[in-house]
């Protein structure tokens, strides 16, 4: 598949742009016409820099307001296309892309229309140019792709074919398998864009909102197999407005948006094998032919993983780690013993291990610092992430001890890719202490969820980082109110739930407010008032929580009036809904870390949403009186 | 008129939301249930607090989902309404709102919702509460105001009245005359909320983006005026979801709120009078007595003010003053001299007078530091911004100088409200140099605009302010792509054109990047060529418009090629629309601050919108290389 960008995705200069597109790997650029405008190099120049990073020039976009137009317009249209063609021979660039007409069309009618686009199919033809001609969700009279192409075949010339562009067609949920029926020779171009769904006007919803493929939520690899089943053999070029992108360092979104296509490419091949299959399956001898047919355009692959089974360890790091010993000692955490070479400490609870990291550089204070989830294969899962271009990370091993594929998420945070074991041990752990798996209390305990900030310039790209390189499944977003403004909060979870990650979108901070935004590890157990009331008694620092909730709690749940009395008594919060309950209590902060405690009682799935705005207050608070 | 605002329009605690109000001098506040929830503070202790600030506790909101249900879950419902009435009993509270029914309405039947709403309104009766049931917008059966009365009306009860929110019945383009037909004694309270007006869906748009009356596009003194002629003499609150107001200092929020209300109170009596002649103006006996009817609802009025008649000055700021001098002597300003007590510079161009300040501190990079208006009065303009809540600037004057009446803008640029005189002279320059009108070369100038940086927190305050403050008039707002991100361009300005103010809203800066955001000020000449010409003889260093640009110019407009030889020798900018044509130039920025020239001809009443992508690209561009 040959990748391309719309230089319209990125923030900075025609130059850094093309630069950061050459590094991450594109084989093509779309030059956005403001891009080339606003730039100090002329098109000679530009020409000779894209030779030189290695990058095709595939697209000139966009041209506008061409068709059903008045005679005096089509004159002035003809002489305008004309100065663009004479611009792109320049550039040494043969396609353009020209959208239907929004502003100018006064006349609706399919015959002018072909016969306007002829002539600018001929006047194109004497200069070597293709027309790419796409109809914009929003077109005046022209906005459903199937309209277009049927003025394309009208119009049968060879310098004019169709653009398709995801965006302008699932926005309006057009359908795409006729996509299947073009012919792959007019499709001069194909556009990817995700986006999530939003009820707004398609004009605003396009010109900000859109994501790159599996950052929203568009069926984009059913979109791409139709377009390999037409044969379409050309760029699969992304064209995503954003206004954060736009604001983004553009180097890093480069990656992101490289790292979308590669997925997408792994994600339309399942599909097409997927349907190929059912076909073969079912289907005449015929069918199980076609079922069995190879698509003219390759469809690289990924090595392959399995969502995660499992928390296998989090790390938190300091570099005065004494305020997290006493948090975890008092959690009820067993101190294991420091690594026989590196200045780390684990401490378990049951299956619970955390790793203390006292390698901090000065003045760091306690963090969350390192993630390990357990995958079938580190190494494939790692080569995978590889190819999907996270960057890695390495730790210094000695030679008899275990070495940890890492990889970097888009918040820094490192991701440690383990063996899992079907006891749920790990061998690494033999590294640490004595060596010994000594008896323990009975308490058993799991690594529950992790909660991460985002920076906001790096959300979407965090969604398709854990999406692609970890196979977790992104859920319905909420946003909670905190009194600092609206936290958008993002699950990402395998669908067992044995890996519950929460992606945070705090608010932006002002300069005055201290930060009132931190990162957390939820451990569950089996019996969480037992496990509060033994951390009471070690002295463990609750999070305290309001009188006012107790009674907002009574009289929206009716609970018995013993077990509201421990809640209180203990400072948990109780959720419930139709599969279950959930107790939990939370820690206070050190550093920009704490923990949670949690039990889950049923089947309930959830995270204790409704008192979410209740932790964020006590923070808050406890920060303003600090 | 009562004022109020809902504490879920502020950031911050309950305590800080409070305390914010007080200061702000607002008569009573809504509770807003989950605020009250997350507080440490018992419902004694708010009660407590609220005496001691002297507020009001007007409201408890919201109660959701109460009408058309179920038998068990009205019973249900009924358990949790009583649990409320005794919690307001303890704040003292007597109205609480009651939303229509969103969730778990399964019955969609009039009667059966008043069966069910009166036997609410009893227990609120035998609580001493008045419920207060309002149509939401998005309400599953009940979504309409008049609905929501007919409801009101059938049930009969006096513990049962409706409230009236502007943001849900104008969404929805309900009718606002009807509300005059709904009795005083059921409207038990009345929430505002502006709202600029976007197609999306109405539940979003209500929890993101209302913002405080004048501040958005809803005729909210229509609305106030029919409220006011239906005899409603209760509180008038805010209750303003805003994702930005979320975030943003809890006191100056509450202040803004505050001017919201103010500024609306007026514009509802300026409808009501307007209204009331056209109607004793046009009609029978009967009606002009009506129109000549006092309404119970007392409206306090504001010291008038007219639109500015033109900028008096601007002035520029730095501890190195050194760099402006020379840009506005190679501009073709004549340094007027010192003021005879002050450190500052005048320099004038024709009527365009700008201030060099050397009094800033050490390291004050150069930047705009104030704007002086011509207006009728000073003193009762000041007295209206005074009396609309702006903070008042004061500088040092001797006796015999010339007092200016100031205030500060939400952004810090300080005001000056200046006596306006038909020749466009100012007294005020007689302070400086010798004090001598000398004779000045032909070139005749004014300043034409003044573009201001904004805050993202205070955008929508500065349009609030230099409406109501200032009588300027929000125009549409436009985007403007740079290569840092989109910048969102409001212009506000007299209707004549004589002041014109470019609010700009700024991308949020990365950290790594540099500032690319500046500010400037536009001098409109009669002839904008001579004017370069003379200011290249004099070794102005212009901004570098790239050739392309004059390669698109040419494609869009097809000009003389003398013409655009011209304008790309000189670095002009050029732009036509269907009343006349603009010419433009930029300098260099020093500091924060660049200098515009521009030529106006024929009646061109833009900012050569299509050519600011250019001016921010080279301004990134020389930014990133220095």
């Amino acid at each position: 598949m040959r990748t391309g960008i719309a230089t319209v995705c990125l923030s900075g200069t025609l130059k850094e742009k093309m630069q950061a597109c050459a590094i991450a790997g594109f084989d093509g650029i779309e030059i956005f016409e403001q891009d080339l405008v606003t730039s100090p190099l002329s098109p000679e120049d530009i020409r000779k820099m894209a030779a030189d990073l290695g990058l095709g020039l595939d697209l000139y976009q966009p041209f506008r307001d061409f068709d059903g137009v008045t005679p005096d317009l089509l004159k002035a249209n003809l002489k305008r296309a004309e100065a663009k063609f004479k611009l792109m021979a320049r550039l040494g660039m043969d396609t353009i892309l020209v959208c239907s007409n929004v502003a100018t069309a006064t006349i609706d009618d399919d015959q002018l229309r072909a016969e306007q686009l002829a002539l600018l199919a001929a006047l194109a033809g004497d200069h070597g140019v293709k027309v790419a001609y796409e109809a914009l969700a929003w077109g005046k009279h022209v906005n459903d792709y199937e309209h277009a192409y049927r003025l394309v075949e009208a119009v049968d010339h060879p310098n004019l074919g169709t653009c398709l562009d995801s965006f302008h067609i699932l926005s309006r949920d057009w359908d795409t398998a006729p996509i299947e029926d073009i012919n792959a020779d007019k499709i001069f171009f194909v556009q990817v864009a995700d986006a999530p769904k939003l009820s707004m006007d398609v004009l605003s919803w396009s010109r900000h909102y859109r994501v790159f493929p599996g950052e929203g939520q568009f069926e984009l690899a059913k979109f791409m197999g139709h377009v390999v089943r037409a044969g379409y053999t050309g760029p699969v070029s992304l064209e995503v407005f954003n206004d954060v992108f736009r604001q983004s360092d553009v180097e890093r979104t480069a990656v992101d948006a490289m790292r979308s296509l590669i997925w997408l490419e792994e994600q339309s091949a399942k599909w097409l094998a997927g349907t190929s299959a059912e076909t073969a399956a079912a289907g005449t001898s015929e069918q199980k032919a076609a079922g069995r047919r190879r698509y003219p355009m390759e469809l690289a692959t990924l090595p392959k993983v399995n969502e995660p089974a499992g928390f296998n360890f989090a790390e938190v790091k300091a570099d005065d780690t004494a305020q997290l010993e006493k948090l975890l000692g008092q959690l009820g955490f067993e101190f294991e013993g420091r690594h026989r070479t590196k200045d780390v400490q684990l401490w378990t609870m049951g299956q619970a291990r955390v790793i203390i990291n006292e390698q901090a550089a000065l003045h760091t204070e306690p963090a969350i610092a390192a993630l390990g989830f357990d995958v079938d294969s580190p190494v494939i899962a790692s080569a995978r992430a590889q190819q999907l271009k996270a960057p890695v990370v390495s730790r210094k091993v000695q030679a008899d001890e275990e070495v940890f594929q890492g990889i970097s998420a888009p918040d820094s945070t490192e991701i440690f890719l383990c063996q899992g074991s079907p006891d749920g041990t790990a061998a690494w752990t033999q590294e640490f202490g004595e060596g010994l798996e000594h008896p323990r209390a009975a308490q058993t305990a799991v690594i529950d969820h992790v909660n991460l900030a985002q920076p906001w310039q790096h959300f979407d790209e965090a969604v398709l980082f854990y999406t692609s390189a970890l196979a977790l499944e992104p859920q319905p977003f909420a946003e909670v109110p905190s009194p600092s403004g609206l936290v958008r909060s993002q699950v990402m979870q395998a669908s067992n739930g044995a890996v519950r990650l929460v992606l945070n979108l705090a608010p932006v901070q002002q300069a005055s407010a201290p930060k009132t935004y931190q990162e957390h590890i939820a451990f569950a157990v089996d019996d969480l008032v037992a496990t509060a009331r033994s951390a009471r008694e070690r002295g463990l620092e609750f999070l305290q929580i309001p009188a006012n909730y107790y009674e907002d709690l009574d009289a929206r749940f009716d609970l018995e009036p013993g077990f509201l009395a421990t809640l209180k008594e203990l400072n948990l919060l109780y959720d419930r809904d139709a599969n279950g309950e959930f107790l939990h209590f939370y820690t206070a902060t050190v550093g920009s870390v704490f923990f949670e405690m949690v039990e889950r009682r049923g089947n309930y799935d959830g995270y204790g949403a409704p008192n979410a705005p209740v932790r964020h207050a006590v923070q808050y608070d406890s920060l303003h009186r600090a």
